[in-house]
């Protein structure tokens, strides 16, 4: 089984599901290890049966290409989705409500997946990260994110400061999660147009991003470790966006 | 450089310092791969250094036993932390403001690592887990949880099912994540004794497990995807529970 030059392969069993029900038509073959038998997998293949997508069933070798992914048996092989550009962030800036999620230099691919995963459950219009140090969609972010990298818009951006000026300039009120704000973010008004900023776990949000934001939040802790995972910090201030905005549902 | 039976190597920085700063007592000895040059790990040696705590310096052969966990070249010895009896849960369900949270059946240890980090942050009393088929505190438990591990009372119960009359029986509100559930958390009354449930990621609570909750509640998710990572799904449990209780704070 090849993958082609345009292709790339989906593993897992959730991010395969995901794509087969909202990439359909981008999908080229799904792929099962032979000796398969987990009851979601039979699911899966009934699924792609239905909609008439060819089945490939593959032995060990296969997979032991992707032995640091946990692939559980199966994959799908389909057209590779791109990073977009900054283009796709000019058009969404135009729209009358708004969620972006901007993550400031995470290096870590299980933090920028699960970002992705917490990012789409909460419908946000696009997940915004750097061009340079940076982690981007890889593999194990694929993996991580549960399909969420084949759903939602992926921005990278040449120089960060730059775009959160753009973005600032249409209105968008850019709060940027900061344990040494003074404000914690229940107290802080948020309007329909926001976009968060997620520091890297090791050194917070960078100088000139902080800079950059029109506040900072942070998010009491009564515990006596003050800080959470990445991806729990946005989905808390997400979330918190969402019940205030019912009408986002 | 031996560990001893009665004693454990925490790895990392962030857990590292944890356990300097929250049981020095139990502390023997913190080593410290020879080339580190991380500037985190030196303010760590430093600290070390002035509360009288012996260094040890080493090489990679050392840290190569722990090579599945990203040890960061610096790790403690200290005593081993224990998981807890059901004795420690009698003790804490007479107090009159509780949170539990409590994991049904979770395997994936750096989904529970993950759930004591947000559980640590937002100050829980305890973590409960069932005795059989869960993942308990291991080292890659400790190491994702960001130090939390050594913090917060992790209590395995042999019957989880018993264990949620009993704390049913003392006024404590069980509340079960369940994305089947009619009433948004939003929409939910919360006492001040509270006990939140998370299932496990693939089959979420587990059927009698759910009928034994006080309610059940989903976290209206607006996205294509309806499900997030369980320590998500905790974080914005936890944090709702403590945005409604400020003098849990």
């Amino acid at each position: 089984m090849k993958i082609g030059k345009n292709q790339e392969i989906i593993l897992g069993i959730n991010s395969t599901e995901t794509v087969i029900n909202f990439r359909k038509e981008e999908v080229n073959t799904l792929v099962v290890l032979d000796s398969n038998s987990n009851q979601r997998v039979k699911k899966i293949i009934e699924l792609a049966t239905s909609k008439g997508i060819k089945i490939f069933y593959t032995g060990n070798k296969f997979f032991k290409n992707f032995k640091d992914i946990n692939h559980q048996g199966i994959g799908i092989i389909c057209k590779s989705k791109k990073e977009e550009s900054e283009l796709v962030l000019d058009k969404l800036l135009e729209k009358e409500s708004l969620l972006l999620l901007i993550l400031d230099h995470l290096t870590d691919p299980h933090n920028v997946g699960a970002c992705l995963r917490s990012a789409a459950a909460a419908n946000v219009d696009a997940v915004i990260v750097p061009k340079n140090r940076s982690c981007h969609l890889n593999p194990t972010v694929r993996k991580v994110s549960s399909g969420a990298s084949e759903l939602i818009s992926f921005i990278v951006v040449t120089n960060l400061v730059r775009t959160l000026k753009k973005i600032s300039s249409y209105g968008v009120e850019i709060v940027g999660a900061d344990q040494m704000a003074n404000k914690n973010y229940l107290e802080t008004d948020l309007g329909l147009k926001v976009a968060f900023v997620i520091g890297s776990e090791d050194k917070g949000l960078k100088r000139l991003t902080a800079q950059n934001c029109n506040k900072l939040v942070k998010i009491n802790m009564p515990g006596k470790i003050e800080s959470l995972n990445a991806s729990v910090s946005a989905g808390i201030l997400l979330f918190e966006y969402l019940s205030r905005n019912n009408n986002a549902y």
